[in-house]
């Protein structure tokens, strides 16, 4: 048991050491940086996190963390709105909208099915997804979940969910990735990849 | 360049990446955990860093971090007030009060002597030491700083400092650690855990 020479230091670490991945060493480790720093540096620390909170909203069409009522991408006339790539949170979003290579709109499910976790299809945004496809014209929906047990489960769900609606289901291509050694892949990803050989396109593994 | 969907969001984590040692993906992942916590969980870390960075004061004895003028430390009768341990920060003085072994008291020097990091003797509290051994009768000042090239330049400072008065200083015993190998100890250590070896006392190394 450690005993920390001040309360305020005392809780100022307990608070810390409940972020994600950090231990009581490296939150007191945080707590004595900023003991260092100035006063309105700290303060816009603690106030951008409370006013984060606070203020956020989540977009009426894609569920995805926003400032305003619909997201940026769900207001742009750019995108095709005909087109949904479901992820697992707003980190997915951030990694496709990298690529630059999708012109569709997102619906971020917000988590993935895990029942250890006790995370049920009900704490997701399913319905929000099936009401967002009986409403508008949808011709393709993406499934970009992880590849894990959880994932899989959801993948099944959602399959289910939607098999009654005339709608192209597809799934990111899984393969191995541009640098990798064949020797390293897995034997899963390895074998999927040949399985689902596409033509050659000369060109296409250089950037 | 990440694009956030909300600028809310990307200054909490502008603001969680000046921490030390956390990255952007890192800063966003915490982030995105607070967004899921309820209201006054986060307005509690908030406002606890804030509070502790704006409440805390520095002992006036030692110059550890504390919610009194006068640290529990400094202020106990029980502690013998003749023998001053100088450690590098408050971390330290944790550290030697949990072996239970130490009845001094403190003198907190807030960093160690680093000109590569801009860190000069003005910068710490050494003048508040210097004070502190004119004012009162000190016996024994024991130097508990790192083994490290700034530790080294910061006792010999010290020393150089402290020469003038009739004060018995030393240095805590650097030596192999309880529980390690003797072929895994570098020679430095070991050379002088030779040099430095202590009459055999029955039972000193278990505990």
């Amino acid at each position: 048991m450690q005993s920390y020479p001040s309360k305020l230091l005392e809780s100022a670490v307990n608070e810390l050491a409940k972020l994600p991945g950090i231990g009581r060493k490296t939150a007191l480790r945080m707590a004595l940086n900023l003991l260092k720093r100035n006063i309105p540096e700290v303060e816009s620390l603690g106030n951008a996190i409370i006013k984060m909170r606070n203020e956020v909203i989540y977009c009426t069409e894609c569920r995805n963390i926003s400032d305003q009522e619909l997201c940026a991408i769900c207001s742009s006339p750019k995108r095709d709105h005909h087109l949904i790539c479901v992820v697992e949170d707003i980190r997915d979003v951030m990694a496709v909208e990298n690529t630059g290579q999708y012109s569709g709109v997102y619906h971020v499910l917000g988590g993935v099915i895990s029942p250890m976790d006790g995370i049920g299809p009900q704490e997701l945004h399913i319905e929000a997804l099936i009401s967002r496809v009986a409403a508008s014209h949808i011709g393709e929906i993406i499934l970009a979940l992880p590849t894990t047990i959880e994932g899989d489960t959801t993948n099944f769900y959602l399959f289910r969910k939607l098999a009654g609606f005339n709608i192209k289901l597809t799934t990111i291509a899984r393969g191995v990735s541009i640098g990798d050694e064949l020797e390293h892949t897995d034997e899963v990803t390895l074998g999927r990849s040949i399985l689902n050989r596409t033509p050659y396109e000369s060109g296409l593994h250089r950037k």
